[in-house]
């Protein structure tokens, strides 16, 4: 099937026989034999292996199995016996994929289940033999060359931009790590927070010149020409967010001022006073951090500042599978460390570097909640398969930020030899960076 | 000569006889001669190598070799044929020394020709043949394992308190990065402002328990104790250092509040809700980074928060031969990246790092304002060969943090799971750091 012809007449997602992918054994009819017990032992066996969550297990004929020596937080069902084997085989892959089928169900608060695992599991797996580890283990993400991120991006963020508008914020699309300056904002003013605040730690000045690798819709571009005067290229390689981007730049008359250009990163050239990714360095993979030093070195005036706005690690680990094979492909967050090899490779100088984890939980949180109350018309618009499949992503996403396996960071560096720098990070302080309604 | 009985008597230093170890060949008698033709080609060949500054080099007879193709703005005398041949052998160690020695003497300002030579070296580098890289490399600093350390800090710290009392601060004897909060700043509130940033930082409240790992003169801890309540332990293997820190502490009324410990800092033990360091980890060396990883992450409460505060580099590189040999015996200012390498290691959640150079820069100017304004008292402490080392040394810092070849990081960081974090950074913008005067 020719994806780009499919992609005109209604919105796709590639979700749906994943089972295939997974080798996930199809179980169409209902099953209410007794467990044996093996598959007893094997339960309990895995919930050791998870670090003993507190969770009970409801098999296919209404037994439960209780966790060890505590209350059980949470309920989870398993509707036959083929979806256990296939979480104990392979558990990354296999929760997600199960819950996405409907073979695996949950009673509680799906985040909180979410969290309560990666915590358990952190601890547990320092104990693993080897064998499981290797049996458990990540498989390396896709490919992130010119030639495959197309195909990966597409994959997400072509999924019709009438899905994104139903839990996003209706400010300015922002699909990023929103800025919760005050807990009681709205998504919307800690989505303008964030913008607000990216400009100012770029210290973007009336005339400048920017460049933005990975515009998504193109707010981030729109905020800095309205609210700073500047003049941005903007890069994303989604045809559909790009479409989005340009018809919202002419309806607010910033087209003058802002340049939307459907390309790769890589193709980005000029040099601007400032270098702006949002979201984007985790779909770049390390083995091009490289190339995107060099990148941002040649595009960077010499007093230039640039910005990278990423989900990383605190170290080096591969993506958790399921969201790696089914959501991201190709995603790669990483740590600081790692960061810093591209700082390092072209003698950056790097100024600041601070963590917003807590800020994406909450984010994510609310995306969740909206998403949730679009349900129905999200699975009108592709299926049940792919609103599980998405609830889960949105769940694990929220834990893993607030269990720590996700970190979000925001690096500002320029040129090693630049002495043009802020002296203090007062300035991005001394008034509220969000709007007081939106 | 047994250091420690000598020490009682006069504060001793052990820069006089350097040339043994430079092989720097002594020069006894004036030499008037002619250069020859080939000393000429050598000053020219020295040079080029170094980037082409804007120095004009005078010989011992007074000949002047002009700068390739721009007007000179510093002159470098030479004394002797034989201080040029050290100079081509060994840049790195013989600048400093024959500067130390008279044998080599400089018209314009010491830290701008140093700062115009950091920038132009770091260009030419890149094209050095690799036989000359190898010639002029640096060694690999002294070990700073815990037989190594007490000399090596002993060598600069144990210098005696009236040293560091005519040009450090007066409020608080901080012998470490200020925090220039505003230009205007004296260095005495400069220095409490970097207290109060720190505590801040730390987000410390009254009751808390701070461990201190490399004390100084304990102004940190006493500052922690008066204003904000809490109780310290703190660190330090220089005795003159902790004697002044409890005689301090005492005089304010302090000491119930804080224990100074004459101690490695391998030897902490307990757990406290803040770890800190200031100026610690660049006498730390590499190699036992994982170590201490170990010792914060034991001696850090579940949700304690560190601070280390450390000079560092935008990549890896050694410690400038000359003050690695002559002024801080095993000093090596790590990477961001190196940095996070102890972070990784105990899985900790980095939540801020923030690069404070050129408040480093600043306060290494008035230091040296200071200090050249006690050098007669200086040289009749210890004597001229001492004084123009140490007048070096604070001439290339100040040159190495503007150039961008130093950096001054403080990194924030937590365990891991911990989510008690600071949400955003506001709190510590609230207010003045500095007081209105001291």
């Amino acid at each position: 099937m020719n994806k780009n012809s499919a992609r005109k007449s209604a919105p796709q997602h590639s979700l749906t026989h994943q089972s295939h992918v997974l080798n996930l054994p199809l179980q169409d009819t209902q099953v209410t034999r007794e467990p044996h017990s093996h598959e007893r032992w094997l339960v309990a066996k895995l919930m050791r292996m998870a670090g003993s969550p507190p969770i009970r297990f409801r098999l296919w004929n209404n037994d439960e199995i209780e966790p060890h020596g505590q209350p059980a937080l949470f309920t989870v069902y398993l509707a036959d016996p083929k979806a256990l084997y296939a979480l104990v085989a392979n558990p990354n892959l296999a929760f997600g994929d199960l819950y996405s089928a409907g073979r695996l169900d949950v009673e509680g608060d799906l985040p909180e289940l979410m969290e309560s695992l990666y915590r358990t599991i952190h601890q547990a797996r320092q104990k693993w033999p080897r064998w499981l580890e290797a049996l458990w283990r990540n498989h390396a993400p896709r490919s992130t060359g010119p030639s495959e991120a197309p195909e990966n991006i597409r994959h997400h963020y072509d999924l019709g931009n009438d899905f994104y508008r139903l839990w996003l914020d209706q400010a300015e699309m922002q699909y990023t790590c929103a800025y919760y300056e005050r807990p009681e904002l709205s998504l919307e003013q800690a989505q303008l927070a964030k913008l607000e605040y990216i400009c100012r730690k770029l210290r973007l000045k009336p005339g400048m010149t920017v460049v933005e690798a990975g515009c998504g819709w193109g707010g981030l571009a729109r905020y800095m020409a309205r609210h700073y005067g500047v003049k941005v290229h903007a890069y994303n390689i989604s045809e559909e967010q790009i479409a989005y981007a340009q018809a919202q730049a002419r309806k607010q008359g910033l087209h003058t001022q802002i340049e939307y250009i459907k390309d790769d990163y890589r193709n980005i050239h000029g040099q601007y006073d400032a270098f702006v990714s949002v979201g984007m360095l985790e779909h770049v993979g390390k083995d091009n951090f490289t190339e995107l030093s060099e990148l941002i070195k040649r595009s960077l005036k010499p007093n230039g500042i640039a910005l990278i706005h990423s989900i990383g690690r605190n170290r080096p680990m591969l993506m958790n599978a399921w969201i790696e094979k089914r959501i991201f492909p190709g995603a790669y967050p990483p740590s600081i460390g790692e960061i810093m090899g591209l700082c390092e490779h072209s003698d950056f100088c790097v100024l600041d570097v601070e963590n917003l984890r807590l800020h994406y939980a909450r984010t994510l949180s609310v995306w969740m909640e909206r998403f949730d109350g679009a349900q129905s018309a999200i699975t009108e618009m592709y299926d049940e398969y792919f609103t599980r499949a998405w609830r889960m992503y949105l769940a694990g996403s929220i834990a893993a930020f607030r269990a720590g396996s996700l970190q979000l960071f925001q690096v500002v560096f320029t040129h090693g030899d630049s002495n043009q720098l802020p002296v203090t990070r007062q300035d991005l302080y001394t008034f509220p960076a969000a709007p007081e309604s939106v």
